[in-house]
C-alpha cells in the first residue's frame, strides 16, 4: 500500500499555462511573423526566488532556443513571455523554471546589510556561487567571474561594499546566463503551435465549376478556356480559386439536371461523383482537359497572384477503380453489392461512401496521403475538404500532420456543416480553416454573439473562420429575398468580419432563384453545365473588386481578434471596427443590415481603443466612396441600401 | 518526414471532462455518501450513434463499476452523469464511449420504415447484430436473443412488424447490456477522486495548549491535569482539540516570556522549538506526561466524541537528536555549525529547519512518514502542518498519499499563510483542509467576494477552508478593538459561512490584548503557561455552545458549495442561506457587521432558492433566541450588536 517516493525532489511548480488546448492535446495555430505569448503560475516553496524561461523548437532547429518569463503578477504568481514565430512550420515549446540561487541569495544580503548585520558568512557563500560559474565559463564571462569572486571576498568585512559588489548589474546578467539552474522543471506535456502562411488566416476565396466557364450553351469548358477568366478574376481582387472535383466523373446512376435519378445524353453528372475508366481521384476529367491542362491553369492563375483550391471529397462513383480494386474499402451487403450512400430517407445513388472500419483502413489512409500528395506534386497547395465530419478525426490528425510535416505551407479548409463540438474538433485536428454558420447569421445580435464566439472565447486559438456568403449548396432566404442590396450586405460582412471570406461564382450576378422554401439553387450547377454573361446589368463586380481592394490596402482586416463591437442606436445597423496592434490602421465599419430601407442612428465610437483621446476629433475617410467626415465620439450616420448599404472608414488624421 | 499511422482507428471523441484539475494531474475531493456527477463533450464522424459511461473504481474493488452517461445538450454533443462514492478512499475513475451499432441500426431501420423502403437487407444486418449477442450470452438473455433473432428474420418481408421487434424495450435492454463495444475510446489519463470521511469538511476546532489548562499559575498542566477540561470543551460542542506541538522542548537558545532571546529558569519555551535528550517528533515533552497519558487522553477525548489533531511541525530545536544523527538534513555552515531559521531580518535561534535539498532527502521524506505513522498507531487521524508552503509541494503530495493509501481516514490540515497560488497547490497535493485569509476579511464586499471564490470558483473541488477565527498569531484588529460583540460576530461568521471553523483557546473569554500595532498577542502563550478562569464573567462559552448545537442539528450548515449570499439593504448586514439539496433544511442567516452600532434595513429572500412560491409567506424561527416571525420576500431586520449581532433563521413551515 506504500507509495513510490518521487523520482526527483522539485521545487517549482508549473501551473495554468495558457495558451493550451485540453492540456496541450492539441497544438495552436499562429502565422508566421507573430509572437506566441504565453503566460503560467510559476511559484515554489519557501522564499527562494524563480527564474523561467520559454522554451522553443521548430523542426529543422539543432537545439531549443529560450527567452525570458517576467513575472507579471507577483501576488497571483502569474509569469509572461513571448517567442517569435519565424518559419512556417509546427513549434513544439514548454516553459522551464528553476531556483534562481544567487538572486535570492543577493536578495537575502540586501536585506541582512540593511539590518546592519554581519555578512561574511553570506559573503563566502556567493563567492562560492560565483566561482561555480567561473569554472564553467570561458573567455569575457569567465574573466568578470573570477574579478568578481576576488572582489567580492575581499569586501567581506564590509557590508555595504560587499553589497554593491554583488549587487551589479553586470555580474546580475552573467550570473542568470551562466549559472548552472537549480532543480529545473520542465512543463509536460510539451505544447505545440502550428505556424501558418498567412493565407491560412487571410484570403478572398472564389469557388467556381470549370466546365461553367465557357461561352457556348451546353459546351462544357475545360481548363484552357476558364483561363480566359483569370484576368477578370483577378481584377475582382481573389486570392484563392477553389475548383469543385476536377476527377473523372461516373456515368453508373450519373445524376441529370435538378437532381433527377437518370441523366439525359449530354447531362455531365455532379462532379462529387468522382471515379470513371479515365481515372479516380488523382485523374483530371477528361471533358475538363489532361494533367498538362491542369498544370497550365495552375500556373496561369499563380501569374495572375492567385491559388488554387482543390476540393477533396472521399467518395467514389460506381464506376471508380478502386470498386474492382479494393472492393473491401467499402460497406458490403450480404449478396457482395455495394451500398451506395444514404441518409435516410434521403439517397445518393451515385456515390458509394467509403468505410473507414475496413479492416484494411492503414491501406486506405495510405492511399488518401498519396493522392493529396500527388496534387501536391502539381501545384496545390490548399484543400477544400468535402464533409470532413464523416470520417474519423484521427485520421484527419495524421494526415493534415503528416503532408504537413513535408509541406508546411499546405492548407486544409474543412466543410463541416454539423454540430458545434465536430467542427470546432476538426479545427483542434489539424484543419487550417473552417466554414461556419456565417450564412445563417444575419441578425445584429446574431452577428454580435457568434463573431465574439470566433473571436474572444478561446476558438481563436484554434479555429480560423472562412465566411463563404453562398455555396452551391446554401442560397440562404436573405439573399433569395433581398434583392441586390442583400448580396453587397453580405459580402461586406463577409470580407470585413473575417480575414477569410469566399463567394460561390453568381453571387456577383446577385443570382438567386431557388427551389422554393428551401435553400438550395433551382437548376443547380452541379448536375449542370452554365454559360452566364458575366457582365450582366444588376452585377456587383464593381463592389466586389472595391471591398478586396480595401481588404488588401488595410493589415486592420487581415486580422481576426482584433474584431470589436461597438454601440449603435439601431437594431438594423451593426458596427464594428478592426484596429492594428500599433494602430496604424484604424477602421470603422457600419452596416445597415436592412436590405430594404434606409437606416440611420447615433453610433459610439470608443476613442481610447483608437488611441484618440477624450472628446477628440478626427477626419474619417469612406473607402466604399471616398467621402471624408469629421467624426467625434458620437457620431449620425444615415444608410440607403439601395446606394451604399454600409460604410468602411478609416481613420486619417486627429483634427483636435 | 512521414508521420507513423495511428496504433488504433477511434471513432469517439471525449473532451472537456468535467470536473478535472489540471487535466487530472491532481484529485478531486469528496466526501463519503456523496455521488460524483461527471460531464464531458462526447461525439463521433457521421451520424451513428454512441453509447457512454462513467467507470470507476475504488482500491478494494476487484473490476471497474460503471454507471451510464446521458445526453442532456444534444446540440452541443454534451453528457453527464454520475457514481457514488460509498468508501473513504482515493477512486479512479474515467468516461469511456463507443458506437452503438445496433441503436444506430435501428433508427436507420426506423427512418427507411417511415419512408416505406423496403428493409430486408437491414433487417438482415440487425439480426446479425442479435445472433453475435445470442453467441456471447447466456441464459435468459441468449434464451431473448435468440428469440429476437428468429422473429425478426421472419418479419423480413413486413417492415412495420420488423420494426415492432427490433423497438421492443426489452431487446434495446439486452443489446445495451450485452452487445460488444464497437471501438471504445476510453478517456485519458484516468482521473483522481480523493473521498474523504466527513470530519474532512464539516467540523469545530478547538486549539489549546495542554500545559495552560492547569489550575495553579505558572505551573505547567500535564495530559492527565488537562483531561478535566474536556467535559467542559465537549460541552462547548467542539469536534476536534487541536494540540500545538507535544514534544520535547529544547533548552538551547530556548526563547523567553514576550519571545525574549533568553529564557529565565521556569520558562516553558515554545513548543515549536522540538526536540531535547528526551526525544524528537516522535516522543512526548516529559512535563505534559507519557506517551502512555497521551493515549489516555486521545482516548478520554474519543470518549467525549471529540478528536485529537496534532501539529506536525518540520523543524528542529538544537537540542534534537537528529542533530547529532543526521547533521547532513540541516543547512551546514562553512565552520560546520548548523544554520538556525531566519527570514532576514528576523532571526529564529532556537529552530534549525531542515534542508529538503539535502542529498540525503530520501531518507528525510521516509522518516517523516515514520513520524505520521507512529502518531497514527497512537490514535491520530489529523494532522495539523504548520508552514506547509516551506517545504517542496512533491514531499506532501507523497506523504499524503502514502499515509491515507493504507489510513483513508487520516486528515491533513494546511497551515499555510501565503500566496494565493501556493495555498492552492497544497491543496491539489492532496491537504484535506485548509487555512483562509478569514481573519483578514471583516467587511461585507470583502467577505461575499471571498466567500464566492471558495465556494463558485472551481476551488470548491480541491480546496477546503477552516475557518479559524483567530490564532496564536492572529488576534486581529476587529476583535482588539471591538469587545465581546467583534467576538460574537467572528464566530457566528465562522461558524456558519465554512463548515469547518476554529477558536484557540482565549476566544471564548473574549482575549484581546495586543502587542500594540501587531497581530500578536500580548504575553502569548507561545511563550509561558496560561492559567485561566474559564468561566470569567462576559464569556460567550453560552453563545458558542449554541452556535455548535445549531450547527449539529442543521445539516445545511455541513455543507460548503450550499452558500449564497442574499440583498440586504445596508453595507453592515450580511445576508446568506444555506439549504440542503432536499430543501427539507433552509437556513437564512443575519450578521451585523458592525460591532458597535445597532444596524438595521430590509433584506430579500430569493423564494424560489427556498422552494417557496412568488409572494409566499413563511415562518422562521431564529435558533439563537427562539424568536418566531412570519417572513415574505422582502423583511425588515435589527440587530442590535449589544444584544445578539445576528439571526440564524430556520424556515420551519409555509403560511400560504
Amino acid at each position: 500500500m506504500s507509495v513510490a517516493i518521487a523520482a526527483e525532489n522539485r521545487h517549482v511548480v508549473i501551473e495554468n499555462v495558457r495558451p493550451s488546448l485540453e492540456g496541450g492535446r492539441y497544438p495552436l495555430k499562429r502565422i508566421v511573423g507573430e509572437r506566441l505569448e504565453v503566460e503560467a503560475d510559476l511559484f515554489r516553496d519557501g522564499h527562494e526566488l524563480i527564474r523561467a524561461v520559454v522554451a522553443w523548437r521548430a523542426p529543422g532547429d539543432a537545439a531549443w532556443s529560450e527567452a525570458p518569463l517576467e513575472c507579471v503578477e507577483v501576488g497571483l504568481d502569474r509569469w509572461r513571455g513571448s517567442f517569435p514565430l519565424t518559419v512556417n512550420a509546427r513549434y513544439r515549446w514548454t516553459i522551464e523554471a528553476w531556483t534562481d540561487r544567487f538572486a535570492s541569495w543577493l536578495a537575502d544580503l540586501t536585506k541582512r546589510v540593511a539590518a546592519g548585520q554581519p555578512v561574511a558568512g553570506e559573503v563566502a557563500e556567493g563567492v562560492r556561487l560565483i566561482e561555480a560559474v567561473a569554472r564553467a565559463a570561458t573567455g569575457r564571462d569567465q574573466e568578470l567571474a573570477r574579478w568578481s569572486a576576488v572582489r567580492l571576498r575581499e569586501a567581506a568585512a564590509d557590508p555595504a561594499a560587499a553589497l554593491a559588489i554583488a549587487a551589479g548589474p553586470e555580474l546580475a546578467d552573467l550570473m542568470a546566463r551562466r549559472a548552472e539552474r537549480e532543480g529545473p522543471t520542465r512543463y509536460a506535456p510539451e505544447q505545440e503551435v502550428v505556424v501558418d502562411r498567412p493565407r491560412a488566416r487571410c484570403g478572398a476565396w472564389y469557388e467556381l465549376f470549370i466546365r461553367s466557364q465557357g461561352r457556348t450553351p451546353g459546351t462544357p469548358a475545360g481548363f484552357r478556356d476558364a483561363e480566359a477568366r483569370l484576368p477578370d478574376l483577378a481584377a475582382l481582387g481573389f486570392d484563392v480559386l477553389y475548383l469543385p472535383p476536377i476527377h473523372p466523373i461516373g456515368t453508373t446512376k450519373r445524376k441529370g439536371k435538378d437532381n433527377r435519378l437518370t441523366a439525359a445524353p449530354g447531362d455531365p453528372g455532379s462532379c462529387w461523383g468522382i471515379g470513371s475508366p479515365a481515372g479516380g481521384h488523382d485523374a483530371v476529367e477528361p471533358a475538363l482537359g489532361t494533367l498538362a491542362d491542369f498544370d497550365h491553369f495552375v500556373a496561369a492563375a499563380r501569374a495572375h497572384e492567385m491559388e488554387i483550391a482543390l476540393d477533396l471529397a472521399i467518395q467514389c462513383s460506381p464506376d471508380h477503380p478502386w470498386i474492382a480494386q479494393h472492393p473491401d474499402w467499402f460497406y458490403q451487403r450480404a449478396d457482395g453489392t455495394i451500398k451506395f450512400a444514404e441518409n435516410p430517407p434521403k439517397k445518393y445513388e451515385d456515390i458509394y461512401p467509403l468505410n473507414f472500419d475496413t479492416p484494411d483502413w492503414r491501406a486506405l489512409w495510405a492511399e488518401w496521403r498519396r493522392i493529396v500528395l500527388f496534387w501536391v506534386g502539381h501545384g496545390v497547395r490548399i484543400f477544400r475538404v468535402d464533409n470532413p465530419h464523416t470520417k474519423p478525426l484521427t485520421f484527419w490528425e495524421w494526415l493534415i500532420k503528416d503532408v504537413q510535416a513535408a509541406h508546411p505551407d499546405v492548407l486544409f479548409l474543412a466543410e463541416a456543416f454539423t454540430r458545434p463540438q465536430p467542427m470546432k474538433a476538426l479545427a483542434k485536428a489539424g484543419f487550417s480553416q473552417s466554414y461556419t454558420y456565417f450564412t445563417w447569421r444575419n441578425a445584429k445580435a446574431e452577428l454580435g454573439e457568434y463573431l465574439t464566439e470566433l473571436t474572444r472565447s478561446g476558438m481563436e486559438e484554434y479555429f480560423r473562420p472562412n465566411f463563404f456568403a453562398n455555396t452551391p449548396d446554401i442560397l440562404h432566404a436573405f439573399l433569395q429575398q433581398g434583392g441586390r442590396p442583400a448580396f453587397k450586405i453580405r459580402l461586406l460582412l463577409a470580407a470585413t468580419l473575417s480575414p477569410a471570406y469566399g463567394i460561390y461564382s453568381g453571387f456577383e450576378l446577385c443570382e438567386n432563384e431557388a427551389v422554393p422554401g428551401t435553400e438550395e439553387y433551382l437548376h443547380s450547377e452541379k448536375y449542370e453545365i452554365k454559360v452566364r454573361d458575366w457582365n450582366r446589368p444588376g452585377n456587383i463586380k464593381e463592389f466586389v473588386a472595391r471591398v478586396n481592394r480595401i481588404r488588401r490596402e488595410n493589415p486592420a482586416l487581415s486580422l481576426l481578434t482584433n474584431l470589436r463591437f461597438w454601440p449603435a442606436e439601431n437594431d438594423q445597423l451593426l458596427f464594428y471596427g478592426k484596429v492594428t496592434p500599433d494602430r496604424t490602421n484604424a477602421l470603422l465599419v457600419l452596416v445597415n443590415l436592412d436590405p430594404f430601407r434606409v437606416q440611420e442612428g447615433m453610433v459610439t465610437v470608443p476613442l481610447e481603443e483608437l488611441g484618440l483621446k477624450p472628446g477628440g476629433r478626427y477626419e474619417v475617410c469612406d473607402l466604399l466612396t471616398g467621402a471624408r467626415y469629421a467624426w467625434g465620439d458620437r457620431n449620425y450616420v444615415r444608410l440607403d441600401p439601395a446606394t451604399e448599404p454600409g460604410h468602411v472608414l478609416r481613420v486619417e488624421r486627429r483634427l483636435t
